[in-house]
């Protein structure tokens, strides 16, 4: 992270998320988006989750990326309290796969939307978070489509590799 | 609800879950313990609603019941402010049959327990909180016993319906 | 719709999706985003559906909104193609009650993502765009933390109502 | 477990759930509340599963916490019997990861109740139980603020090194 | 039901159950076997139920069939205390389609079975209870053989039905 | 149906299913492909079912389509007994919305497949018919692609539809 | 297996079904049952299937017991051609924990029951084959009550071990 | 892979897929069937994979098969633009056993079928393919009955292996 002012803000319900959820720090960076990251706990420490919420937008955060597991409330309750985009990470716990966890985020009634990315998948988030600081930045537009770019390259070369395997026999 | 002190707080996220909760009231009225009914929702009213759970026991409550559905964070985020018992509704919409309801309410971290009943069943809410006001006090302990006999009593009047049914053929 | 330039973006694969879709539209207009709607199918136009992700951003859109049900492709492919955020809703069919569309589109694969509301939850989606389209909008910023107070209002409102009905019995 | 009068009974249907159960306990000796522990299974000592239900509030018990897996029948069938609050803990088998436990044991038909906590969490049932307990108690209840405060705490140690970590980057 | 010694006991958890459990009664009379019916609620008059179980085959009943719906425990209860086969009929509620019912009443422990029909199939019930008493009766197995018959030349009128149908086109 | 020699076969279990299925004979006289119609049950009449696959190929037959609900054997069983490919209906029942339909169908072991389609889509399995008959069918192959451009004109035309409605506001 | 007479035959898809089908043989002998088992497969050997199913109460068979996995039909094909009673054991393969088999089982039409066990639970199928053989043999029937009485006494022993673990603390 | 003109095209949406799908080469070989393999991913490189089904059938195709996992869009999309019969194969990934993966492919809009075999199941797309290309080839018909032939065989020996160890005890 380097010590520019953060405009993601990567919040999470344990530091045991921390290893799902730094894959959202990791994409902010390849696009050179100052991020903060810090637990931030909706069951038990309640009023400081909400400040951090309310607080977010003054303190020149413009996404924030929350990630939780199981009756995962983080991301929902911290919707409702600022007027951010608020991008939801549902985090796999012991049992049940994530589908309490994607269900628990992404089922959000009328009014309070929460933007939930794939089950575990804080990488995507990241990018989710990029694409929207994007808009109207014509630099980190071109940033995301020379992203995709290496996508396909990455993708193409992996077809070389198939076709290989199966040339050879 | 009698002008008595209340005992038990139900609460839910929009007037629309009444008709699913009032099956809770109605069942605490059954057994004369005082309540009260509000509207405290986790998503358009945070902060009321943190401090209504916080307040909650310093104001003579002695259980919390929350309905809520969807991606349904009351009654969680009550348990996390309140010392007391929170009891979970959860209330099915118009999709998923209350699966995302019940998940989102039951499946919470270690820590912040909610007691959650099955769905839609707020007259199980009711009479949940009843046992736990009864525990220790031996007028309501007679009470549920009472109870519980009237529910074998109309258990039997059904059998000899079926009885009759059949036999009459 | 104004005669705006459009900044978001609103598609379905039929105009079957549109009692769903509309919902989008109507959010949009509460926060003044101008906004255009039209049937885009992955499925049954392919080539003009990608021309109209590869060109949105180029048009001056800045979000799209993309409805679509059972095996929905719409949204992944679109944010394939766009650098813009991507907001799905996934569109419950007579069958499965919107879970195969929920799936469908929020468990993107990692580089492509796409942010999923609640199912059938149109206006969601468009409240979505409105908060992005708010990141760095002071107005659009304060128009958006209005309409949470007015949120908040209304739910007391209905706390009014409940209480009504309890203290008269 | 002291030689004090137990207040709450942990009971499950084999010996083979008491490394899941065990953590009830656990969470019961933090908060100095005496506890006895058992094996009552309704499927293979069916009578005396009823009796032990039957007889707990004559004993003393003030809350009971059942443990079952698969077709767990035993939380409902000691809530049938008995006028206190059971606990259900869905105890996940080899298969369907806890989702039979936990539909058997929170589905109950209204007249008896189950307090059902999250698959395998049964620590959240000892502190549930604490919470009834505490319920007018003044002492308990502070013990349950403190705990909250505690957990709290430690939240915030682990945002500290969430933040050293992203910090040192 | 003729006046004959029943040798099947069709027992369910409320007279709510019978439009369903009917089915089961009306198989049995197809082919000649005596039954009752009867309520037996295993949470609201658990003792009654035990008893019923343990009894059952003291009264010459030799096959039990028991409906139950939600956490449905009477088919699961029921064979704990009889040496007789239980048929257990999931009965489906108003949500969850009848999948709680299902597991409710499959996924018993080892030790005690029970043999689970289709969701709400009562009629499969009456069906395999003939079976059952069939085994080591030649004349209960050629009606079985014969109504076997039976429904193929049905399944073959429909086939005409259908063949007509298209042909006409 | 023409007097042509059949080159598909649409069988179900009942002709309850007719209703569903007959979206396949209407898609496949769409592409003047003869077929028949027929109700071969696997459960009721097993013998004729197997005699049909068995021969199926031998009498002219091409493709096989089989609908079928619940736990559906029909096509699987088929494709058990016939090297014709055989595409499955998972026609849905009363309970379930069609899943025990889906995975009877789909869930094949290796060497026997089945070419599944969507729940209750037997119009999908009329149109996969045409595109395997086609293989290798210039005439066929081109009237699927004018079929495939006509959808793309109704979508183009809905499209017309949704700008209309927008546009007039 | 004995060299008596076979009363119960057990079959399978695959030899890989052995490990978890044995434990059906295993009960049968406790129960000194005569039984034969076999790999007889309805979608490898779909003819040798139906003659099995045919003559199985000629050859002196009086229940079978058939263990599938994935789309499971043989317990529904037996079904389909014997008049014994067919017991399903639902054998779960890598993915879906053996949901699809459990459906696939179960769920059988009107007219053709299958007796389903627990997912796979082959020891629960053995004892329910008892069961049934039992009903009228009361040598068996008393068997059956002391392997019951057998499954408390464990549970009791089990219960000391837990009553010890906490005691000692 | 022959140097013969390929008949097959088989291609998933990144190489980490070929593991799984190989299975679908390998049972094209044992039928002596051409085939190509290629990552074609939908979401990375969108234009080259709709140029890949475009020209499908003109460069000699007649089946793809295509491997996907998650939000599987590939066999969607290629059905969307090929006149050729596209089977899927849902591939499972990390969570959810490939249930996400399943509804993804298989529950296509009417006019768009893809042919889904099971989870994981490449194998059996291979032999899907194989009876397409079968049907109007005599001589691939009588491989393909040769082949299921071969199945019997198999299955015949394992029941000798299970009966061996049945006798044995």
């Amino acid at each position: 992270m380097s010590d520019a002012q953060p405009r993601v803000g990567i919040v999470m319900g344990s530091d045991s998320d921390w290893p799902t959820m730094q894959a959202a720090a990791e994409a902010l960076t390849e696009f050179d988006i100052a991020y903060e990251a810090d637990v931030v706990s909706a069951h038990r420490m309640p009023t400081e989750m909400l400040d951090y919420g309310r607080r977010a937008h003054e303190r020149g955060l413009e996404v924030i990326i929350a990630g939780a597991g199981g009756a995962a409330h983080l991301p929902g309750m911290l919707a409702a309290v600022t007027p951010l985009p608020v991008i939801g990470v549902p985090v796999p716990l012991r049992h049940l796969d994530g589908m309490d966890s994607l269900l628990s985020i992404v089922q959000m009634p009328a009014g309070v939307p929460v933007a939930t990315v794939s089950i575990g998948n804080a990488r995507n988030a990241g990018l989710l978070a990029a694409r929207i600081l994007a808009a109207g930045d014509p630099e980190l537009t071109s940033a995301m489509l020379r992203f995709q770019e290496t996508l396909a390259d990455t993708a193409r070369a992996k077809g070389a590799a198939v076709r290989d395997a199966t040339q050879s026999r």
